[in-house]
């Protein structure tokens, strides 16, 4: 029995591990070679972590385990009656058992064109990306002697008010503000502009209404500019446009829309309009009892008709639950279906501001941050990554300052 | 009074530290945001750091010098009648004094067509390209199923004996014999090769024969196979060729030959055969009192006719003595001649692996090792660096794991 798993993300990997002991020759597939923790990306971006501090390699978070093999390698196509796997470089993987947990990417709607002027963050070369052109328009600007172009320079624009733009909001804003502060002579970074924007009418929209309204005047607090129902028509590198307005602006961040991985268009299944494959209640696809689909690629329906939400939670609990449903086939028994368990949720907007709903307990603030700072650390996957990322939050928390300011990338050869 | 340093190493860095009230105006120019610890850059090709352990921004270096201001940017020549400075982006700067510290580059004598073939070792750039390497050789070497090719794929040649060469070599053989043992199923990098190619009849030529041979037997103990007197002939993506043999190899580095950065070449004055400038004993260049030449860039002879050594503390006592002879020039005073003062030198091997040379004390082994470390650690600038450099080494040594195992930069869109 050969267990075949794509992606070395949270659905991915949690059910490799859950599969620890059982009798079955296993594989985890992975364009890159290590597992990231993408709750912390927005870290990277901002020059608060290192790559290596929430990122592992696959192979060693899964050495221990003597039932797995991990490759390095793209998929690129799925023949399900054939039971193989195209890879990029031309090899086929074949399977017995097939877990598709290959995430999902940013949407640019109808604008891939925009994708250029304003990165998204999904990977660690998009969070280096965006680091290097935030603190580029620092530079940038010091240099600078026209005060309008100056001033462009200094007018960083955040598109979407979902966890990740809040957080990126949050933390540029940090960054202008303290961090950088005594860094100029030139300019003043504190006078830097934050702006978020965001084509609904509250930030954060899948959290409750108040929490929205909470967040918003964290932000607020925090310096950030905060405009709702402002839905951009366009933008390039050198302005973004809403509504009838145009700012001017040399930094552009994504944090809007989500598009499944386009693996699953080769299977020739229903999808819905992000490119989700419509799971059936066991995730598995119509048609297919040995191939599962997990994590953000899923659209897995709840009894009221709502959909599991495309957050870390659920695709640990998809990928634990899978790991048991592929247990149960290896001994010939039905497959049980999947219940996502909402324990809550957190968004972190910047030092110790942040917002929580437990259900009926909803609140904001340092003691949400804290929550989130426990959670999060506590998820982490390794010791020795735990360990380093409470030092260097400890020492940011402390001074102000952040360990990662290095524009890198720019001796790259073509 | 405007001093324009062109350079922040360690002889630029020095230099602008020792002008601390001083009555001038100071600018760093470099082409990147940071000062690089280099003698650590080899622990991040070889996944042991991050950059940011080893690197920090210029202007938070020197936020606190009221007297200074940082700029990025890249200069291209130096016109030293006007007195101007010809940056890159089409700026040009203005000086009365002027500080030339840029540095080196390798050279590949007559061959730069091996570069994309044999990356060297001088930018974090550099260091993460040597990272991907090493580590996508050891995932297609667990792919490949020709025992051929496999052997290819876990051949790793170094060129160059000198002290990177030495470096790399120690710590590639680490991490196949130690920190990869139990991550692969189908290789055992283990028996990985490592060797190590030089021309001359004894690695670390620079330093005093006996500690030659003690470098010699300590990277064999490391697994390293040490072939002297190997001039290399010819070299591509597939082998590499010295003398009358051809190594099937997939991931060559290179560690010979130095090349002092290009900008010199503007100046009108004599230049060695590796392009360093001939400066006269108080560092300046003939016909020009007010342009220093510093660290790696300059050719300075000593009384017994040697030239001083293109090492870190030779960069420093130069910065810091010009430093002095720039408060001399502001108060009208004349220039002082640099002597240098030699401390004795370290090379660090491997894990509990180094010599020491001062003087008529020669020693190798774990003290040698201890003292390295020490050093190092002293001189890195900053302590939240300091520290997180001791935590992450006292990790990899109780665990011989290393903590930034990550292939980056696929994702780079064109």
């Amino acid at each position: 029995m050969h267990i075949l798993i794509i992606g070395g993300g949270f659905a991915g990997l949690y059910t490799a591990r859950g599969l620890k002991g059982v009798d079955a020759q296993i594989t985890v597939l992975d364009r890159h070679n290590y597992h990231l923790f993408q709750p912390l990306l927005y870290q990277v971006a901002t020059a608060g972590l290192n790559p290596s501090d929430i990122a592992a390699p696959i192979r060693s978070i899964l050495r221990g385990q003597k039932n797995v093999s991990v490759v390095l390698g793209e998929a690129v196509s799925i023949d399900p009656n054939a039971r193989l796997v195209q890879l990029a470089d031309g090899h086929s993987l074949s399977y017995d058992q097939l877990v598709l947990a290959t995430g999902a990417t940013h949407s640019y709607f109808a604008h891939p064109e925009w994708e250029r002027f304003a990165p998204g963050l999904k990977s660690i070369d998009d969070a280096l990306e965006i680091r290097r052109r935030v603190l580029l328009a620092f530079e940038a600007a010091e240099r600078e002697t026209d005060p309008e172009l100056q001033k462009a320079w200094l007018t960083f624009v955040v598109i979407g008010a979902g966890p990740t733009g809040v957080e990126l909001a949050g933390a540029l804003s940090e960054i202008a503000r303290q961090t950088m502060v005594k860094d100029f002579r030139r300019i003043q970074p504190q006078q830097a502009r934050v702006i978020l924007l965001e084509g609904k009418d509250r930030v954060l929209p899948v959290y409750p209404p108040d929490l929205s309204e909470n967040a918003r005047v964290q932000l607020e607090n925090l310096g950030v500019e905060v405009i709702t129902g402002a839905v951009v028509t366009d933008l390039d590198d050198r302005q973004v446009r809403f509504g009838d307005q145009t700012l001017a602006t040399r930094t552009i961040l994504w944090g809007a829309g989500v598009q499944a991985s386009p693996l699953a268009t080769s299977l020739d299944v229903p999808l819905d309009r992000a490119g989700r494959v419509l799971v059936e209640p066991d995730l598995t696809i119509p048609g297919h009892k040995n191939i599962f689909v997990l994590g953000d690629l899923a659209a897995a329906e709840q009894h009221d008709g709502s959909f599991v939400p495309g957050v870390a939670p659920a695709a640990i609990q998809q990928g634990q639950h899978t790991a048991l449903n592929l247990e149960r086939a290896v001994a010939g028994q039905p497959l049980r279906a999947f219940r996502y368990k909402d324990k809550g949720s957190l968004a972190t907007i910047g030092r110790a501001a942040a917002v929580a709903d437990f259900g009926k307990l909803h609140f904001g603030g340092f003691f949400a941050w804290m929550a989130w700072l426990l959670i999060h650390i506590f998820f982490l996957i390794g010791f020795r990554n735990r360990f380093l990322v409470i030092t260097q939050w400890a020492w940011a928390y402390l001074t102000y300052q952040r360990g990662a300011r290095l524009i890198t990338g720019l001796d790259r050869k073509p």
